[in-house]
């Protein structure tokens, strides 16, 4: 049996994206006890590499089998307390999703609405924390609904001007390891993620990285935890006996899963491509991809101001349909050659435009032209639809 | 690049269990849409596979990232409701943590317990039902703690009798696949597991089938369920549309491991073994790791009465240390030699005990001898340590 990459049509979506050979070696790794002294210490190290891809040697780290949805539910049960107010910045759907997921465990949320392509500004964010006593604010750093980048440092610097005591959440699966996310020297106190982005892994892990203010916003809870799987009172010996060399049980871990972040964590934090450079290159990446949309007159989601103000995601890119065009005359084709884009996924426009994901290895292996490969066949195949300029 | 089965100790545990070489190729698969149409027939027929071995043509499966744990949660937290009243069947380490687990989300449990190896009897079961009107009575199938295995048929049998409304929740974490269970003709409303047991995958995949009434039980909620992530009412629209053929989107499914599902689900239920002959050769398999055992003079965990009466799990055996032996003398001498058996877990006994798996690809695949050579061994290794009958 052999690795048939060459064979499956290259995945430009923005998550999950292209796994790399090593990556996906790893995730066929043969069957392991989860607690076997051979394990511990791949987990331990995954643990301590999310530290690293985070900046944030004094938080904890957590890996759950879930998906990045799990972690809206592990903040909202763990560091959120119910009738706590949370605001959140919303850009997106996945803003508004965190919103429901906060509700759903009784938190009151107060939504801070930008116009679809566009986000709260600061002057908004810091009306809104003066207004009211907020517990946490989250900001969805990419809302992969939209290719809106929230700018995580300067509203965490807002939040600490304003109002210090607020905790801020952030939901970085569609940023992390993609975009320049410095958890603790920015004043962040909780980031989550999944696996299949910008980590280059098959889904199926929940992760999720709490700093100390987080730890004690937990600690000093006046009720448990209103979840079971998800409680930290379970999951931390667990995650800090793993990280200290020895095994712990609660709930089975995603043993292969955890091989693949393994391998793919130390590419990232080890390999030739330093983290610094691995953002450069998506920003690189990004900057090729939207300037070839802009000399071919096609528009972005994102609005054209907040592009000009570092405001569109590096890891990825919302394209409107340009002269006319549908889904159909784009998705079907690029699908045809061999090219997977994704849809548009935001309620009020969803129609209107597509996504293309470009970021872990497809940006950053310099053997891979999958970039290049996204432009030239778009271009082809606007033209075959009819679009000029 | 290319497996290494050969390479790797030997995994004897009751789960995670060896993975055969197609299913762990089926988990490298390149990346996929969650979305596509190539992957959207794949989760489709995963689905309908998981009917089949549950008897459960009529029933609706559910598969999202997680863990075995989290099946308890989403049991919890949408078939039963805060305030209801459960009775749990007390055979392990298992049994009393899905009794926390429903505490957690407001049930009122109340645990019938057996003492270690034993299991309440059929005349308990019934006193206990009614003497209080119950919601919901809750079996662990196979208690991996003790090896215990409840009669599920009779059980259900003896609630049909008593207290018809009270619903049946299944705990088939460690038998799915390996002991007999029919969902439909049984009565029975729920029955959870993972994946990396008698499924034969790597664990990730959080599975729930649920009956005809449980659905309606959730249907006739008097409020939402207490969980964003495992909501029904996110995940039934997914699940039907995946099954009807079209993709919907809540929270990513873990891609890779549905492959890998794929590959498994379709040797289990279209393979040269059918299913029935699957149970068989694991009752066999069974039999000759409790003969091979009982010759040596060695005692199981389950009492000797309730062996006599089909009460031993077929997919394992929970071993007493004989001879004043402890883990030390064993375990280690076992995994030098390449086989890895699994440590004691139940809290009031787990020094004096060991457990061995046997289930799945190394009791079904007639080109393995993995049973015969841990038995082989584990003579060698108790001569070694001085034991004799």
């Amino acid at each position: 049996m052999s690795f048939k990459q060459a064979e499956h049509k290259l995945l430009m979506i923005p998550g999950p994206i292209e796994v790399a050979d090593d990556v996906l070696y790893a995730n066929a790794h043969p069957a392991m006890a989860h607690v076997s002294p051979d394990f511990v210490p791949v987990f331990g190290k995954v643990l301590t590499m999310l530290k690293k891809v985070l900046y944030a040697p004094n938080s904890q780290p957590f890996v759950v089998a879930g998906s990045g949805t799990l972690g809206w539910d592990m903040v909202s049960t763990n560091v959120v307390q119910p009738n706590d107010e949370v605001l959140v910045l919303q850009t997106g759907y996945f803003s508004d999703s965190f919103a429901e997921c906060l509700e759903t465990y009784g938190a009151k949320t107060t939504v801070l609405k930008a116009p679809v392509g566009k986000r709260p500004s600061l002057d908004e964010v810091k009306s809104a924390l003066k207004e009211k006593k907020y517990r946490a604010i989250t900001i969805t750093h990419v809302d992969t609904s939209t290719g809106v980048l929230s700018d995580v440092k300067a509203v965490a610097a807002a939040v600490q001007e304003v109002s210090p005591e607020t905790l801020v959440l952030v939901d970085g699966v569609c940023s992390v390891a993609s975009e320049e996310l410095r958890l603790e020297e920015w004043g962040v106190d909780v980031v989550l993620t999944g696996s299949q982005k910008g980590l280059g892994c098959p889904p199926g892990a929940t992760i999720v990285v709490a700093g100390p203010r987080a730890l004690k916003a937990f600690e000093s809870r006046s009720a448990p935890p209103p979840t079971y799987y998800l409680s930290w009172h379970k999951l931390l010996p667990v995650m800090k006996a793993y990280e200290a060399g020895s095994p712990a049980y609660f709930g089975t871990p995603p043993t292969n899963l955890i091989y693949a972040l393994h391998q793919s964590l130390t590419t990232i934090t080890e390999g030739s491509v330093s983290l610094e450079e691995r953002f450069q290159k998506t920003k690189e990446a990004s900057q090729k991809v939207k300037n070839f949309l802009t000399e071919l007159g096609v528009k972005q989601l994102v609005a054209d101001d907040l592009q000009q103000s570092n405001g569109a995601a590096n890891g990825m890119t919302a394209v409107r349909y340009p002269g006319g065009l549908k889904a159909p005359d784009v998705l079907p084709k690029m699908a045809q050659r061999g090219i997977v884009l994704g849809a548009g996924l935001h309620k009020e426009c969803k129609d209107e435009y597509f996504r293309i994901g470009h970021m872990g290895v497809s940006v950053v292996d310099p053997s891979r032209t999958d970039v290049d490969q996204v432009l030239k066949n778009l271009k082809e195949v606007l033209e075959e639809a009819g679009y000029k300029k």
